[in-house]
């Protein structure tokens, strides 16, 4: 079957495959990379469950797939990892790469409103329209089987994604999400530049406002969310996990939000708990 | 305890600690990074077997740490993991990061007999004669448990510094080694700059040539080397592992010797028969 997207390089892992791809992307209007982890039996053509991984500030692709130690695990349980990255990388926009917490590597997985950044920055409608259909079309993926994840700013993305896209997602986690973004700086500074002044519009991309304004639980089964307690970034009171909680309580969300004593905001974190994420989303996806 | 290295950072992983340590080497003659996990029940002070991990060429001591998905069972095994970098980095000797072969990030693991080189580049000697003495002194690391394995150019590492220093290393392992220098183009560069152009020389530095002139097996608990059969280093006759399992039938040295078919030469390979490695190791080493 020919492909809208291109193999650069796959390496046998785990017994599947570990694949990465470029494509020309209709909703960012430039080449996007993106990575997918394919178990044993979906490399044998068996369709399963996946697991969308949205990386935090300044990653790429590539950042989850090499550092998390997750496929050991996924192979054994049957589940796909699908990653991609950060922000668009090509678009010339003038100052882009200014700044390591705003522009290139930092898409924050929303659509951008404003100029210069609403051309190019469409993040959540390239993952939600353009390339997960894209791949549950070409790929054994499952799409009525579909979980979300990620990390710090891809945590946000996680959230915010679950909540704006409940049918598409069955499941949902985060690690050390940046879960309340219109009162932290870096949301501050991101929801400014790609959406402009009006905080009715940042609300419908934070995680903890979307909470609020749900009548009841939108993921019964639960969230749940994993943050280290020296993570330098929660104490900066970048993430807010309390804000969350909270919106969480009001409408009745169950959410299971482990305070990991030692633990900072890296990848030696994320791959200490990878496992127990993984099982969260394997069992609400019936694996 | 005051000690001769200085922590750069910290980061708690599945209960233990991975810390990244800098030093001035007195063998190198210039600062050096190295870095160290530490399980749980080291962590708590007690004494524990370790493995020094010798990486490949352009590799750095964190490589191993951050993509190799050692520390879950090293955590569970109770076994210390050490890596160094892969040659001095701040020599400025004139044209030493002109290739990625030979120079920065290509020391092999040797001491260079040849100026410019010969100052420096004593990989060996920094190794046996000074990192692991001093880890062995100031952390709970117990050095009569000591077990050596490494990857590709750091797989020579590992089997000649286990050949030319039995009473140190317990236990041996290696993905895909280069096996046999002296008859590979990597290796013969890298001991025409650094050993001269005397090939008893070079066999002094050849794990092939090293085992052919022991007398019975120097590990008789037996060596374990994976290699993937779609490396496409092994195709280009790199690595000859071939003649290493020669070299160790000659002398009744037991190896397992596992062609994996379908991997590559990376961490996506390496992470995936890294349980076996530990476990291999674990065993020798009594945990």
């Amino acid at each position: 079957m020919s492909t809208p997207f291109e193999l650069l390089t796959a390496h046998a892992c785990y017994g599947g495959a570990q694949r990465f791809y470029k494509h020309d992307s209709r909703e960012i209007g430039l080449p996007m990379k993106f990575s997918v982890y394919l178990p044993p039996k979906a490399v044998l053509g068996e369709k399963v469950p996946a697991l969308l991984y949205l990386a935090g500030l300044t990653c790429t692709e590539e950042t989850f797939m090499a550092k998390a130690g997750a496929q050991r695990l996924a192979a054994e349980l049957g589940l796909a990892l699908i990653t991609c990255d950060t922000s668009p990388r090509d678009a010339n926009v003038p100052g882009q790469a200014d700044a390591w917490d705003f522009g290139v590597g930092a898409g924050f997985y929303l659509n951008a409103q404003q100029a210069p950044w609403e051309q190019n920055w469409r993040m959540e409608s390239y993952i939600i329209d353009e390339l997960l259909p894209m791949l549950g079309r070409y790929l054994p993926i499952d799409m009525q089987r579909l979980g979300i994840f990620g990390h710090s700013m891809g945590g946000h993305g996680a959230l915010t994604l679950a909540l704006r896209h409940p049918g598409i997602f069955k499941s949902v986690s985060a690690f050390a999400p940046i879960a309340n973004p219109s009162s932290c700086a870096w949301g501050q500074k991101a929801f400014t530049g790609y959406l402009g002044s009006n905080e009715a519009v940042w609300a419908q991309h934070d995680a903890t406002r979307l909470m609020e304004s749900q009548g009841k639980a939108p993921y019964p089964a639960g969230i749940l969310i994993d943050q280290g307690m020296a993570d330098k970034f929660l104490h900066e009171k970048q993430l807010l996990p309390e804000a969350f909680e909270a919106a969480c309580a009001k409408v009745g969300q169950p959410l299971v939000l482990r305070q990991q004593a030692g633990y900072d905001h890296g990848y030696y974190f994320i791959q200490t708990f990878m496992d127990d994420h993984l099982r969260h989303h394997a069992q609400q996806l019936g694996q």
